[in-house]
């Protein structure tokens, strides 16, 4: 009797350790991307460098929570909602990963930009960033504390994020097209809006999956995000 | 013991249904990209839309899947080499998932060009398109054959569709500097160039998942594709 206590009392504390390991990579990720903003801002070849180096932790990371979650599941074989938390963390930290590609496109599109005069200042992408990481951050807290109404909110951000998208490619549009000379700035440019209307992408599919985890309904394909399930 | 032989049968059963559910989930979306490429090309809107509508079916399949996986994990409890098998498939699935949202955005954009003159006869897409779409056939082949030669085959052949992207990009930005007037038209191209990479992409995870599901061993971030693990 007291072996099994001893195992659900490690069980719970594993569990536990997953939840945190998930916001730590979250965390991290985040940070990733407003240093990829702040390298773009503020024109810094070091820093966006430093970015992409740093790329390699979270795939450390990665494959830690993916073993603890096999981990999870073969010694302890949870079933109903604990298995669906595990699994669903499986899958997050695969979203996350992706997370950390796009803070390195955002690099890799500053490190071309900075070879080139500034087109103008950088006032849309970073409210893009700052949306994005709040989608991001909001996704993992649903997860976290199984919270549906939260993850649903995440799922309604989205909308905003594509419209400041498509806002900023209709600025940059024009500016191609009244002076061609810009393209090779302006396409950076449309590449880096794209990539943090993706993260706004993973978060809502983060979003998703919590809601499909806590409530066992996909709201994926749906017109409109429901006011609740 | 009967019962017992009964349960084994069964869960094989199951687990070759896993093999053959992902299977016709990817040969579902590869035709998706097929029929996207062929409503570019064709120039045909109601195709475009026909593609659109049926993305719904992919979302059906992946809750499919999921739900298999959830109930061999929770019923039969598997460790080791099948444990890693389940969680692969639970990941695959989203990243097949997503490879249907290309499919979508591609006829998006191609209904965008509809309603402008064509710009150039599209010769490099339909060969991107062939090329992802091989990718993503081989790197299912090579976790359903739990293959790590093949799989890292897939790896070696993003550079290609890396290639041709990079070579699409530089002569539709020769188009657009040349005649600021065809940018409305260069840009979905641009686009969809970019999701059919992301398709290669989406084969690369597959097939680096499928390298850590044999051997437990990671090979994302590397600057190489190890000729062997």
């Amino acid at each position: 009797m007291e072996g099994r206590i001893h195992t659900d009392r490690r069980y719970e504390a594993e569990l536990k350790s997953l939840h945190v390991k998930i916001l730590e990579m979250g965390g991290f990720v985040e940070k990733q991307i407003a240093g990829a903003v702040a390298a773009l801002v503020s024109r810094d070849d070091a820093q966006a460098r430093l970015i992409i180096e740093r790329d390699h932790a979270i795939n450390r990371i990665d494959v830690e929570i993916d073993e603890l979650c096999l981990r999870l599941l073969a010694l302890h074989q949870p079933a109903g909602r604990d298995l669906r938390l595990i699994t669903t963390g499986l899958k997050i930290t695969t979203d996350l990963e992706r997370v950390g590609d796009m803070a390195v496109n955002v690099c890799e599109r500053a490190l071309d930009l900075n070879r080139e005069p500034q087109l103008k200042p950088f006032i849309d992408i970073p409210r893009m960033a700052e949306v994005a990481q709040r989608m991001l951050r909001e996704s993992l807290d649903s997860f976290v504390r199984e919270d549906v109404e939260a993850a649903l909110g995440v799922c309604r951000e989205d909308d905003v994020i594509d419209a400041l998208t498509a806002q900023l490619f209709n600025e940059l549009l024009t500016f191609m097209i009244r002076d061609p000379q810009t393209i090779s700035r302006t396409i950076p440019l449309l590449f880096i809006a794209k990539y943090l209307e993706r993260i706004g992408d993973h978060a809502t599919n983060i979003a998703e999956m919590v809601v499909f985890m806590v409530k066992g309904k996909s709201i994926r394909h749906m017109d409109q995000v429901p006011p609740s399930v």
